[in-house]
């Protein structure tokens, strides 16, 4: 298959690519919610993401994808010495099937195995594939309730642990979790709303200019694939750049306490739930700055975040009839005069 | 069996025949959708179509189908040069059974032969079956959403890929999707609607005289299947000509930026979500201009093309009650006047 | 068992005997559909019905019943020479049971033979026991629609075709299917409805006479079924040979063009949809004809099927309260009038 | 565990005494459907009866109870001359359980011995058992309706015939049905009600020296079994002759035109759909004569038993709101006016 | 596990531990059904009840808890006369755990056995193992009717017959059936209502003092098990001896003529359906008598039991608004005035 | 992983603090019910207790966590003394999966093992993995009944026993259960309610100052979690000793006999169903004393736990519209008045 179109050729959708790229930096982020009309390019976009982020450095016949530089928890096949040679691949992108079972998802006993030749074998599931790298799933919210609560499990624990049938395995799965959902097909209950690190919304561009835009670029794009990688290539490489520093920095950036407090000023204000409000406002506003190259977060870095990170942690005010993102930018703005 | 019924034999229904073609020159288009009352011809048409298509060069023993002269991706015979005597078959019409399976559909572990000898071995599916051909679904709307789903996938991607129960298999699967529908009896959700690429609207012949031709030609089909396809032999040649000078041709037609821009104007007018249905439209339009032997897209190209391309990506709007292709009439004549 | 009760010693019920004679005569009408109570003699007539038709050839140890003159399509057994023996038979009577799975219809791989010889076979089903003969479905309203699909499929084409679980097996299975049905119990789909050629009312005979006719012949049959098939067998010989005959010569039996056209006329009128109506009126007609030993169709013929071929065709039409028969005989004579 | 309570010392309950003798003495009646409140003793009864019918020869080792002296359907075991010794048993009297599947009732492939000896046999089914003797349901009408269509398939030709999986086996089952169902908690389906020959009602008897009688008797029986059959064992002798003998003349028993004519007459009366009403009715009678050492039928008879043949086929007239009861015995006082 | 607290040290709740005393008298009674809130100790009851009754004799190694004194039915173990160890344990209790399946109840085929080893053996249920004793089923409304049914046909039988799967076992099964329900969460149907023996109403103490005195004992026979049952030590052997004597005299009580008309003019009055109620009253006077030493009813048993004995067959009148208790104790009253 | 976050290092969330610390020190509490806000921090508390209870002695290659130094009930492995290796390790703490099975929570015979090798061999499950430590169940109102039944049960009696498929297993299973529930997504059956001994209420902190502190902690924590552990070190080794404490101490606390009347009188007055209230309540003031090194329970320590063993077992009353958290408050104010 050819190469993905480029990441950087994307027409707009500003806030899709933003959210993208900070949780490609800070996986701790617990994955991207996007909602919006469908045909929007949002697998267009992740699959992009996956080809820009760096390649990954892995072991031949490794069926984990394990990282041989921290070989903290190395799968049975990297912990033989025997099997060393090492491999370049490019960060893999999944996409989870509508349908999809729980084995498959997290893997499951090897049956034919076992009864062919008696052994008894893992075969990893899809989680073990989107190590270090992307678990894309198409209308989220036509998924089972207890895949969702799982892969927000592994999401945010990084680690897929399968405890059944007289198996026990425990594996590393690490890897960005973006959820697609269309908000007039079903939602989410709350309590699996709230563990998305970030929401954006998408739409189809309202303005003749982009489309025109879109349809040539995807015209150039379908006519000669490679001539228009040629094209974006000096954009990608910025780009992929600023991801490579932004994953170095992130965890270093400072965070005021000024800014700590405004955080959780906004969070209470708005009535958010919990504390994972404060905490992936913090997470995402240093993931902003670090993609900006600072190391410190500012205002306008938490005004920035602040939408993607609270929007759909609301609960439903029967006396607040405006939208979510209305109660969110003017609770903003009052926290905002007041910092 | 006897040959199937021939194409230019089909009394009327111009716009179903023009679809079809349209599909067969350019499978990027991805399906085609076919709305109508019961008993009138619509698989009749698809088979005769198959039959029409220029015949297909394979590798004998070679349970994919593979195209000799395109060895990228060849099946597990194909890449053995051992096999390599080719044969000549039509192109595939495959029948897609009311209440398949995924397994059955996209092909799976051959669990007796796993059992019995031990050995791993994948069946192919119906999507193999049908690949470089046709693959047909009655009723499509009264199949499981996720397996039009899946069919919409592959029929986009031209890849089978089955990854589960330590299988691990990637196929071509290129093929003309064609789904019929009876409005009356449950409807697609807008989701998978959008991803058909043509819609059309057939119906029974309203005259008496087209009735009773009709009748007639079947008659003289069923009672002397040979002499009857003599007589239509000069027309269907003709028509299988056009076809292959189609499928050479099509991609190098040319779009203006004159009639790009209008097709953009089209589909904003008419509120159609994402950007599909710019992109249908580019395809069609380049399709019919090439089964017409010419090398750039016309405006009327364009208008002939628009209600196939459009009528099924509309949103209802309570306060425009016409029918979706009296809206689509009225928006390329309002466009058109522009143009 | 005894010998089932004569054809010809069946009370009364002449629309449905006819009916069943047509199919016989000429299987590709596809089926009769049988509405009315129970205990009307319904299976009582199929299974008579099978009795009289003349004996089969096959070839002994043939699982298929293949036709041993016609070897098309031979089985594997009929296809080695080695096993040449021919038999004859009664045509078969197929009883198809409710609860029926697809496995036991079409055949399926035998999983024992499989599991415990490894050898791979393929256990045919109820279709290729019905082969050339008749296939019975009691409340046919009862089945799930996609088995009454794939019967009308197999019954159209004669053909019964098995892939899956790597099996790829095709036998001829031609055979005249009689379903019955009682309205008060669920109606079938008009899509399923449309694809049975003729279909029948039955009722108990209303007059005195005839019933105690029935009992009297009833107790006889029971008392001495040897002396009752004795006293029936001059009828039974003249109805087998007007079957022999009406197979010979029903493929020759010519319609004019005034009588097509007042075919399609009626369709018309009766707006029912599709064409499948203007062909089985055309097919009943060569049936009824043949069986009278005529070569030509007459006006009469074609009235006298067309309430059984049309009949289950109509749509609801809300403005005109009048019963289906009704309607189909008030169309009849206007355009008869006409003609 | 004990004998069972004697028949003749059953307090009441004459109707469905003397409807369970017709049924021994003519099984081709088709069963008997018992409806009536909670422990009012059917399957006491229905016990009682199989206890007092003539025991039976058959021969040992024989799975499906084969009648040695009628060797037209010998069973594999009874077909080998060197299984011969035969032996006496008493009349099986088979419960089927509630939740019973078809499996268990029909009989199956045994999977564990195909499993492990690589063998395929056939493991007889609760109809096996039933041959000869007697089928208790109890609670029929929670039975699933194919179950119950099953039972009174088999019931009617008195053969089962399994034919799956590889197996087609065929063995004689004939015994009498006994249905036993509360009105309050479910209805059969007309469908099905038509098909048992005879029904009646059962209930607690309403004055107290009955009651106090029925006490008693069961007191004195579960005090000293053995005395208690001694006590009623000549009533069980004359009862049990009475049974052998009309076994042996009910089908010599005559019936009059004029007492024929009277039947249909009452039937089309009552309105009851089809022809069964009359066979049941002319069979019963005779079965009724046949007990009473009577070589005719008389008016009597018809008059007796015409409530038990007909009163489950009346359809639901609502312009008469009697209940099935009254209606049945107003049209048997019409009729017999005339007759 | 320490020793369950003893039966007479239970708190009041006097007419529960009546019922269960009379059962584990008189097993032919058919059941217990208490009745009442959560947490007042009915488990606690049965098992310090099965404490209570004698120890049971029993052969090392059987499976069925045969009894080697009445070797009438002999499970495949004690027929051997090489395992004839006798041994002694206590009577078991068998908790039917909710979601229990038919198979783990009546016991199966041991389907691993059958696979490993190619031996067909039977692995018995619950039912076997609570052979001698008593079954307990919590929240008896819960379950599925047709194991309600199972567990009282086998309780009123004493006997497990398991026919399926090649499979013909059959082995004794008296036990003590108590089943508890809560009214407030779903009734049992009346048909399966009717068949347990007797009802009792349990709920808290409503004073304080009996509340304090629970709490006091409980916490006495937490802190010190073995001490607390010395101190009842002598109340619970004069009770086991009550029993013991009850066991042996209960079949020699007498019931004088009066009384049982008395007990068929109760249930007359009452509409009680069928004749349990009477046989029940009977029975369960029997017990009582047979527990307090006695050789023949007394007027005051059947007052005592019929509350127990009648409660739960009432039919729903609409014109008697009171409760059943009620209207028991009314009838009683009146009739007992006619006595 | 890193170590969980420290139960000291919490902020605020008393109440729920205060009942996992009587759980640990008191198990046969059975259980804590934590309702509340997603994102409180539950998990996260009870992983925090998991850490800080004493380390356990066991002995390697023991499935079932078995404790050495109580050698009662000795798993296989234990009791052979061949493996007789101590090892120390952390208390488990396990997650019990949304959606898990009752083989995987309970253990199961090992298909695997039988097919393979015919060894039949138990598999524990996860409350064999839970023992001696903490079973979590998230979400419990989403957990089907009999689950939450069995879990129950296994805390109350500290003994998982499995008996199906020819298995009989019995293993020690102690452990402190804890539930949490959103009391908006689903209401457990008052039945399991009252099970639960202990019940508390978390919610979100509502001052900022409290909000800031935890989300500086957090940070803390995740910035560097080995010196955040270092800081807190003191708190988490003195909670620790008082846990070790108070399990040697709780059973030896006295509770005089006017607290006892007193909890008695509150239950009563509370109109608590059945005696689980006393009990509790007793239990738990012993625990609250044994924590704080009493000898005695207090009337504070009766006032301090009443409110979470008894919320949850109040019947809703219509004429009382307090929250049952007021209604448990105004009876402990009325009876402590008299007290």
């Amino acid at each position: 298959m050819a190469k993905p179109y480029p990441f950087s050729a994307i027409v707009g959708q500003d806030e899709m690519k933003d959210a993208l790229l900070m949780a490609a930096v800070e996986p701790a982020l617990g994955g991207v919610l996007v909602f919006g009309d469908r045909g929007t390019g949002k697998s267009t976009a992740v699959r992009a993401l996956a080809e820009l982020v760096p390649e990954l450095t892995s072991t031949r016949g490794c069926r984990y994808n394990c990282d041989p530089d921290h070989p903290a928890e190395p799968c049975p096949v990297c912990a033989t010495a025997a099997r060393s040679e090492r491999i370049k691949r490019r960060a893999p992108m999944v996409d989870l099937p509508l349908g999809a079972t729980e084995d498959r998802v997290c893997g499951a006993l090897d049956i034919e195995k076992a009864l062919v030749s008696g052994e008894r074998a893992f075969e990893p599931g899809l989680l073990a594939k989107a190590h270090r790298g992307f678990l894309y799933v198409d209308e989220v919210n036509l998924l089972e309730d207890h895949l969702v609560d799982l892969l927000l499990d592994v999401a945010a624990s990084g680690v897929n642990v399968v405890e059944r049938e007289g198996l026990s395995v425990r594996h590393p799965a690490r890897f960005v979790l973006v959820g697609s959902g269309n908000p007039e097909e079903g939602e989410l209950r709350p309590q699996l709303l709230d563990r998305f690190g970030l929401s954006v919304d998408v739409s189809s561009p309202r303005d003749i200019a982009s489309r025109i835009e879109v349809l040539k670029r995807r015209d150039a794009y379908e006519h000669d694939p490679e001539a228009f990688h040629e094209t974006w290539a000096k954009d990608e490489k910025r780009l992929a750049s600023r991801i490579v520093a932004g994953r170095k920095a992130v965890h270093a950036v400072e965070v005021s306490e000024r800014l700590m407090t405004m955080m959780a000023h906004l969070c209470m204000q708005l009535g958010v739930d919990g504390l994972r409000g404060e905490l992936t406002l913090m997470r995402a506003a240093r993931a902003k700055a670090a993609l900006a190259r600072r190391t410190e977060v500012t205002l306008e870095d938490v005004l920035a975040v602040a939408p993607m990170a609270l929007r759909h942690r609301l609960r439903r005010d029967p006396l607040d009839e405006a939208g979510s993102k209305t109660r969110v930018d003017r609770a903003i703005s009052e926290v905002a005069g007041h910092a």
